[in-house]
C-alpha cells in the first residue's frame, strides 16, 4: 500500500513526466506542449519518449513518419488493429441504422443470446454501457441495490474504472485519490511471495476480517470485485483455486461477488473465454469492456436475474450509446473473429512462447525475478536481486524504454511499478513473440 | 415533487408496459418476450405499441416491413440518421488507426482546438468521455476536488445521468432512485406559471437557502449543475435571464456553475451553438454529449483551467474510448456538418414553424395550454383547462401513442408528463414539420 506523502503526487506507472523530459524532438515537443494547453493537466502520455501514432494494421503501429512499431500492449484491438471483419461490420451498420434501445431491433438480441451462451452457471441477462468504468459502476449500483448494503471488498492495487464511484475503489489511481469510506483492501494473491497452498486459505481469511470491519461500522458488505488475473496489482494468473474460497466467504455474508472481465476477458487467458471460469467459480456478475468491439466503445454487465429484479422494479436503465445497433454489431464481428481464427489457442500457444522464451533469458539476466500470467497476458516481476525479491521499478522502466526506443511498445504495472506487462492483440504471433523477446535480449544487455 | 407511494414503482413518461399491452403483433409480443428474457427487467420500450426499427435515413426511420416513421424525436442523429460524411469519416479513420490518448495524436488537437473555439468565456480545456453521463460524472468530481465540498443544487426534475453519482442527481429517474444526501432540489423556471420578471430572482433567491442548509450540514456547495432548457423539468427555454441571478448566488458561496449541454448544446436551440449562451453566462464547466458524434460515443468536459489545476496534479484522467482516434473524426465531421449546412438556421427557422403551427392548433384545441422551447427543441404543454392549468398527462399519452400509431415519432416530458416533447434532428425541414403538424392536429381531432 501507498501512504499519501510517500510517493509524488499523481504517480503513474510509465507516464511520460513533461518536467524530467530530455532529447524530444522538436515536434513531440512541441506537440506535447499544444497537448497540455488544448487537454489541460489530468492527461498522461506514455514512455520517456512520447510515441505518435498515424496507423496500424494487425499488432504493428506507425508514427508520423512511417516508422513501424510492434505493438505487444494494446489489449482493447484485441483481434488485431484495423481488423477488416470489424471495420466492414461497423460501415454496414452505420451506412443501416445507429440508434438506441427504446426500439425494438434483433441485432441486439441475437448478440445477446450469442454472448450469454458463453458464461454457464446462472448468468442470464445482459446490460449494455459504453465503458468498464460504466459496467463496473452499473454492477455496484445493482450490487448495492439488491444487498441494501454498501461496503465493496478490493484488492490492494485494484483498478475498477474512472467514475466517481469506481475510481473511489480504484487505489492503483494514486494515493491522493479518494477512497470511499465504505471501500475495503485485501493484499493481492501475491504468488512470488506466498506458498501457492496458503493463497486462497489467506485471502478468504483477509475478506472475512474486511467484512466483519464494514459490518461494525454500519456498511455491511454489498459486493468484492476482483479482475481474475489481478492485472493492476502485478499480474497473478495462478494458483487458480484462489477465487473459490473467498466467494464462499462472500456468499455467506449476504454479498456478492463481481468478475471484472474488462481486462481478463474475451479469451485473454488462452485457457476459457472468461477468465473467472479458470478459477471454476460461478459469479453474481460479470463485467466486461476494453476488447469487446476492438476499440469501437462497447461494455456490459451479465449477471444472475434474481440479482436485478427489484433493482428493474424501482429503476429503469438507459445508456444512450449502451447496445446502439453500430455498437452491437462491432461486438458480434469480435466475438465471430475470435471463435473464427481460434484467438484462445494462439494466445494459449504464442503466450506459451513468451513466457519460455522469457525463462531463457532469465538464466542470463539476474533482474528477472518471477514469470508470471496466462495466455497473452504476460508478466514479467524484475528484482534487484533473487534472493531479497526486493523490487526494482527502475530495471522495469528502463526495459519499458528500451524497448520503446527500439519500437516495441510494452508497459509496467504493479503497486511497485516493477512488473513488465506484455498483452498484445490476440493475433499475435510466434514471429512476433521471437522479435520481443530479441529485443528485450537486447535491453536487459544494456542494463 | 414526487412522493415514494404516490406513483408507480420505476414510472418512466413514455415507456411501454408489458402488463397492460393490448393488440400487439405477434411479431412484437414475441421480440418483447424474448428481450425481457435476455436484457432483464430494467430496460425500457417507448409507446404501447413498441416500434421495430430496421433502417434509417436523415429523419426518418423503417420498421421491418418498410413502413416509414417521421422522427421528431432523435437528438442523437442531430445532423441526420446515418448523414454520408459522417460514416465516411468514421469508416476511414476506422480503416487507419482506432487508438487512445497515451499516444500523442493529432486529430484530437485538431477537434479541441476547434471545440474550445465555440465557447468563449475562460473555456480552454476540454477532456473527453465516451457518455453525457460519464461527463456529469467527471465533471462533479473535479468540481468536489477543486471546492473540497461535496453539495450538488439542481432542479426537481433534473436528469444528469447513470452513474452512481449522476443518478443520485437525477430525481426525474423515478421516486425509488436514490437520491444522494449532498444533493438539493429547488424548482425549475415554470414560465407558465410564474411571471417572466420573477423567475430568476425566485430562481436565485431558492438556490440561496439550498446552500445555505448544504453550509449547515457540512457539505457546502461544490456545484450548481443545470440544462438550460431544463428538458426533463418540462422544457423551458424562456425567460433567458435566469441563470444570471443564479450563477451570481453560486459564485458567490465558492461554487462552480455547470451547464450541462447534452441536450441543449450543439445547435439545439438555434439561436446559440450552446444553450448557455442564450443566458449570456460564463459557466466554470461545461458538459456535452448526445449529438457529439451523430450516435458514435463521444462525450466531453470543457472547463476553466483553473479548476482542472489540482485535479490533474493530484490525479489522472484516463478513458479507453474517450477521444480515441475514431471518436474525434466523428465528431470532427459533425460539427463541420453543422456548420456547412448551417443547422443553426434551420433549427430556428423549423423551429419556429413548428411553434406557430402548434398556437394555430392551439386555437381549435383548448388541451394545448403552452407552447415553448427554442429552435428544434419544442414543448408543447396540455392541460385539462386553461383556467386551472391542470396537467393532463393522458391527453399527452395519447397524443404520444396516437401519433406513433400515425408513424410520427415524438414523446412526452415532465414532473407530470404532460408536456410533449419533439426534438428532431436539426436536418428537419419545413416539409416534415407540415407533417408533423398536419398528423398532430388529426390526433387531436380524436381525442
Amino acid at each position: 500500500m501507498n501512504a499519501i506523502g510517500t510517493e509524488p503526487r499523481g504517480k503513474m506507472v510509465n507516464s511520460f513526466d513533461p518536467a524530467s523530459a530530455t532529447g524530444l524532438s522538436d515536434r513531440t515537443r512541441n506537440l506535447v506542449q499544444r497537448r497540455a494547453a488544448l487537454l489541460g493537466p489530468a492527461y498522461r502520455l506514455f514512455y520517456n519518449d512520447p510515441v505518435e501514432v498515424k496507423s496500424a494494421k494487425g499488432v504493428l503501429l506507425y508514427d508520423a513518419a512511417g516508422n513501424e512499431y510492434l505493438d505487444a500492449y494494446n489489449n482493447v484491438v484485441s483481434v488485431g488493429h484495423c481488423h477488416p471483419r470489424v471495420v466492414d461490420a461497423i460501415t454496414e451498420q452505420l451506412r443501416t441504422l445507429c440508434t438506441h434501445t427504446r426500439y425494438i431491433q434483433e441485432g441486439i438480441l441475437d448478440y445477446a443470446e450469442d454472448l450469454l451462451g458463453t458464461f454457464g452457471g446462472n448468468i442470464k441477462h445482459v446490460m449494455f454501457t459504453c465503458t468498464g468504468s460504466e459496467a463496473n459502476d452499473l454492477a455496484m449500483r445493482i450490487a448495492k441495490h439488491h444487498t441494501g448494503k454498501s461496503g465493496i471488498i478490493i484488492t490492494d492495487e485494484a483498478y475498477h474504472g474512472n467514475s466517481d464511484l469506481t475510481a473511489s475503489f480504484s487505489p492503483s489511481l494514486g494515493a491522493q485519490s479518494p477512497l470511499g469510506t465504505f471501500v475495503r483492501r485485501v493484499p493481492a494473491p501475491d504468488s512470488y511471495r506466498i506458498p501457492a497452498d496458503k493463497i486462497g486459505p489467506l485471502m478468504a481469511e483477509r475478506v472475512a476480517a474486511q467484512i466483519q470491519d464494514l459490518e461494525r461500522r454500519g456498511e455491511g458488505l454489498a459486493a468484492f470485485i476482483a479482475d481474475s488475473m489481478f492485472s493492476s496489482d502485478g499480474i497473478f494468473a495462478h494458483p487458480t483455486d484462489v477465487l473459490g474460497p473467498v466467494i464462499d466467504v462472500v456468499h455467506k455474508a449476504g454479498g456478492l461477488f463481481i468478475a471484472d472481465e474488462v481486462q481478463s476477458g474475451f479469451g485473454r487467458s488462452g485457457e476459457k473465454m472468461w477468465g473467472y471460469q479458470r478459477h471454476g467459480i460461478s459469479p453474481d456478475i460479470v463485467t466486461m469492456g476494453k476488447p469487446m468491439g476492438n476499440g469501437y466503445p462497447v461494455a456490459a454487465v451479465a449477471l444472475s436475474p434474481d440479482i436485478v429484479q427489484n433493482f428493474g422494479r424501482d429503476n429503469r436503465y438507459f445508456n444512450t450509446f449502451g447496445g446502439n445497433s453500430v455498437a452491437m454489431a462491432a461486438a458480434q464481428a469480435v466475438l465471430n473473429v475470435i471463435r473464427d481464427e481460434k484467438l484462445l489457442e494462439n494466445s494459449l500457444r504464442v503466450g506459451k512462447v513468451l513466457r519460455d522464451g522469457f525463462a531463457d533469458i532469465a538464466g542470463r539476466y539476474e533482474q528477472i525475478g518471477d514469470i508470471r500470467g496466462s495466455g497473452l497476458y504476460v508478466g514479467i516481476e524484475l528484482v534487484k536481486d533473487r534472493a531479497s525479491k526486493e523490487p526494482d521499478a527502475a530495471a522495469a522502466a528502463a526495459v519499458v524504454n528500451g524497448l520503446r526506443a527500439r519500437r516495441v511498445l510494452i508497459s509496467a504495472t504493479g503497486a511497485k511499478a516493477n512488473t513488465l506487462k506484455i498483452r498484445p492483440p490476440l493475433v499475435f504471433s510466434e514471429a512476433n513473440a521471437d522479435r520481443l523477446l530479441s529485443e528485450t535480449e537486447a535491453v536487459f544487455a544494456t542494463l
